[in-house]
């Protein structure tokens, strides 16, 4: 599965949270990132040229800093523009039509402002209903949002499991079943350069993955004679 | 009060529901209508001048077509530029807060396809909830979003209630009671230049004043026999 992120930040260079993420994919072949503010320097946004790379990818991800509760403005141009035109009305249903959705948000706020009584009032998930609009006239299937608040004060700890969050989010199974998650992991482990590692660490490595796959059949077995009752 | 309509529209003498707007307020000393892509070719927003235009309004109305759930993308840019700068933080307070902010929307799909199990699925409220939390976060009062749907198809006889009830969005007291919009219109019937009228249309307009504040007198004293019961 191809993955598009379509990313919008005027200042991408400064943007501690942005450097991360996209350092976090550069590995993946199938992770295309698409940074607008690099692409279109002018603001004048190519309509086909952007709906060939829609065309090449399955899942398209809106990445952008939360600004104003919404996007940097040329995201907003890029909509405009590239959903915009009767090339793409007559497209539109092999462009778009049954791929995935979702949102990449770095928010300056913490999420638990986000809710009535909070300090923003509005939940993410309210405040992102014209994103979710969108998804649904193009009849795509929309991802949970995957929010990033406030990337700077968070812990290492925090930051590597972040890091192998988005790696799903961008490149995993939806919906993220517990089944999903451990066949990605597993995968993610054996596809791992072992021999650029300590030998101590290669052997580790495989040994979690062989752990996996066991509690996973473990788990197959125990629903199967569950359902035998 | 003046009212400020920060107005974004790519090709305004295109859209006939904009000169329809524009031309209904042109008549009004107290009502600035500003269109940004008139103001800013280029794209590059001054926000010191904008600052000092948003200082001389008590009332803010954010007026474009409802493209893709949200606005053009100049306005976007404008609100980042506008709002974004550490001058504006420290002015905020007497910029902003206390003032009214309104949404006038130009919409292409009928209104009652914005509801659950409609064609749109969320309601206009819902999918305006970005400015919303503007509004608050600025603490300003935000007034009932003004939707124009499918304007092109409207009656003349809808049109004329239209332009009546834009006129008073911009310029009438809010809440628009039964009492607050009496006062307003017996104030535009008083105030219209009745000797370039025939003297049959003038008698008329001033009767219909005289007899919307017999009215008036009347409901306030029902009013005040129903207090004392």
């Amino acid at each position: 599965m191809n993955t598009l992120v379509i990313l919008s930040h005027p200042n991408l260079s400064e943007s501690g949270s942005q450097q991360f993420l996209i350092n976090a994919v550069e590995a993946y072949e199938q992770v295309t990132v698409h940074h607008l503010e690099s692409q279109y320097p002018d603001g004048k946004i190519d309509p086909q040229a952007e709906h060939e790379l829609l065309k090449r990818h399955q899942r398209i991800i809106f990445q952008f800093p939360f600004y104003w509760y919404s996007s940097p403005s040329l995201l907003k141009e890029w909509q405009d523009v590239v959903f915009g035109g009767e090339d793409f009305y007559r497209q539109q249903g092999t462009i778009l039509k049954g791929k995935e959705f979702g949102l990449v948000l770095s928010v300056g706020v913490s999420e638990k402002e986000y809710r009535a009584g909070g300090r923003e009032a509005y939940t993410m998930d309210e405040l992102t209903r014209p994103y979710q609009a969108i998804a649904r006239h193009m009849e795509m299937i929309y991802l949970p949002c995957f929010g990033i608040h406030q990337f700077a004060y968070q812990s290492e700890a925090k930051k590597k499991q972040l890091l192998i969050d988005y790696q799903y989010y961008l490149t995993g199974r939806q919906p993220a079943s517990l089944e999903h998650r451990t066949n990605w992991l597993v995968n993610e482990l054996r596809t791992t350069n072992l021999e650029s590692l300590p030998m101590e660490l290669s052997d580790k490595i495989e040994a979690i993955a062989v752990d996996l796959k066991d509690r996973q059949e473990v788990l197959a077995d125990l629903k199967d004679t569950l359902a035998e009752f």
